[in-house]
């Protein structure tokens, strides 16, 4: 790849940024440690709001300008009044746009220009879980199929190498498939 | 409890519904099949949006009057451009959001007036995953911290419970915690 070409954003990506970041965590391995953060108020029933804003970050806190909110309800089939999401719905969304935004990076480190990538995520559930009525039955999803639509300057072959190295590097299909430790503590004063 | 109280919505859950629910699903268990769905459309660089709408679920399909709309990106840090939270920040939302959803209707089940529910989520992540500069990295979160804060008309030991009992039947909580298997197929064409 030529100087010429490192420095001409690809699909939107700076990818003179995207190497310099590269470089600069592996000269500085302890810039790579982040934190994220999201908080949540309930409203009313199962109607609440989620923030985002804050992160800890290549060394240093970061503030948005504005918060990112995020309303999230049951539909009135589960009690509730679609002001917002299934939470459960929002973590296949979290899902769908981890994996678009690696494809994305990773187009660009490449060299392929994207035309369209669209994506469905569904996910099978069974409520007599999380209704407690059956102890056999798991709370969370029992599986979940995504589909990629990819159209770009390259043959399929290189375009579906893209989603298999997205998949490979995205934090949300790790944490999804494989689980990570979650702790819960309580203030009730 | 008496009929009269069943039939007074606590905390905005109409729990004469939710008894109505959990009674029609014992009768019925297949209805207690759903299948949740996003999309997602890659818009720019890091920069994408997802879709939630319609779901299956007790024996139909559902749609709901609107879409709801979710951008995520990367940080300028991360070669994107803040124009939604990182895919990582929405995943933490979606527990925050399953596990307030899920107190809610144990409190109102339980009789419990709540006054203020609040809670803060934290991942850990260390970046050298993601960027694939070592392979001793996991890509996603090594640790998530939740912190609730609830306020209700109940001492605090049942306060906690709700917290914990909510934690037990939470649809995202256990895919967070357990993983669940995730295919995904791309179409090129």
């Amino acid at each position: 790849m030529s100087i010429n070409e490192i420095a001409t954003p690809r699909n939107g990506v700076d990818t003179a940024t995207l190497f310099a970041t590269l470089d600069a965590v592996k000269a500085q391995p302890e810039i790579a440690r982040f934190q994220f953060r999201a908080s949540n108020r309930w409203l009313s029933g199962t109607h609440n709001r989620g923030t985002v804003n804050g992160y800890f970050g290549a060394g240093q806190e970061f503030t948005r300008e504005a918060d990112f909110t995020f309303d999230a309800d049951h539909p009135p089939v589960l009690v509730g009044q679609d002001r917002g999401p299934t939470p459960a719905e929002l973590l296949l969304t979290a899902l769908a746009a981890c994996l678009t935004s690696g494809l994305a990076n990773i187009a660009a480190a490449r060299g392929i220009e994207l035309e369209e990538v669209t994506s469905t995520v569904e996910g099978d559930i069974n409520l007599m879980g999380i209704l407690g009525l059956d102890d056999q039955v798991r709370n969370g999803y029992e599986a979940i199929r995504v589909v990629f639509h990819v159209k770009g300057d390259a043959e399929a072959e290189k375009l579906a190498a893209l989603v298999e190295q997205s998949r490979r590097r995205s934090a949300v299909f790790d944490v999804i498939t494989n689980g990570v430790p979650v702790t819960i503590d309580v203030a009730t004063a």
